[in-house]
């Protein structure tokens, strides 16, 4: 097959990105060349930009363009609870409840010998010195209910238990609005333990 | 809820590509923070070298980093038969079939009254102009069978045919490999009316 050489390296670049597959690439790859000079340079600027000022809040490890993200700078959030999650995607998921007032600790990743992920590879040092300084008095384990996310937990709860500090988890069951007949056998067994009296 | 500005733009910029919806465009614009700064170096210069250097073959119109491109400036392609398509990824279709030994000639879309592209929009008139000049004696239409492929395929066949070109369409029927019993009706009318003596 006839091949242009640098679409084929445009296709290729859209390829590595997650849930890509060689269709979707090649269509994003088409999409680019029909876009204008200016749209062009709006979206790679957009690229650099957003990769050259986002880092690591000081305190929370959540992705900001600032020393300290917009929660943990927020005087009205309750600077005593904290909320664990593997990444800067679950802090949007939560916050899209509009309940949760306390703060995140994001850990970057979770602990997964089998990929070669140890407790120093995410920011687990970060959340212990977090303990030291601040008035926080509870820590609530927000990692996926995956069995990744279930050690890491577990790995946590540990380290934090003997500095006094309460560490919970979230509750597992049913999810709101989902059909019984197609919840798993362990959902539902961790539903019925956790019930509640009405 | 709070949010980053250079990440939001970055996921606007995501958004707005083909068949990317919120969701993807979130964690393409992760993937991206995850990069290295070589690696978006790379991306983004392909991006701008794809976009600068990739133009309409001056014959075929498909697109090229030549002036002609690969198929037209290929000394063993047979120059009798021209196949029309609506797109270049129509022309990587017909290539990967192995077979096809002639040329093309890319339309870059479909008359379309309702989304107001015209016969003029799209590359008609170089296709015109491309019988005049060469020993062409077949041009095969290979726009979708969709109702704007089948409407432009009969306005082009209207155009070449007082030149004294053998217009020809692809074959409609059943889909290799497929169920009869999911074949709409319109198909298996076609598939009935082209059928061939065994």
């Amino acid at each position: 097959m006839k091949k242009v050489i640098p679409l084929n390296k445009l296709v290729e670049q859209f390829e590595r990105m997650p849930g890509i597959g060689h269709k979707s690439a090649q269509r994003l790859a088409f999409h680019i060349l029909s876009l204008t000079d200016e749209e062009i340079k709006d979206f790679t600027e957009t690229i650099v930009e957003a990769h050259d000022k986002i880092h690591r809040c000081s305190i929370c490890c959540d992705l900001t363009d600032q020393e300290v993200c917009k929660i943990c700078s927020d005087e009205n959030r309750d600077k005593t609870t904290v909320c664990v999650v593997e990444n800067s995607k679950d802090v949007m998921a939560f916050e899209r409840t509009r309940e949760y007032n306390g703060i995140y600790h994001v850990l970057h990743g979770v602990i997964s010998p089998l990929n070669g992920v140890g407790p120093e590879d995410i920011a687990i040092k970060e959340l212990v010195s977090r303990m030291n300084n601040t008035d926080i008095n509870e820590v609530i384990m927000a990692t996926n209910p995956t069995a990744e996310g279930e050690a890491t937990a577990i790995f946590i709860s540990r380290l934090l238990k003997p500095l006094g500090i309460k560490v919970s988890r979230l509750a597992y069951g049913i999810p709101v609005g989902a059909n019984l007949e197609y919840a798993d056998e362990f959902t539902l067994l961790k539903a019925i333990e956790g019930r509640k009296i009405l």
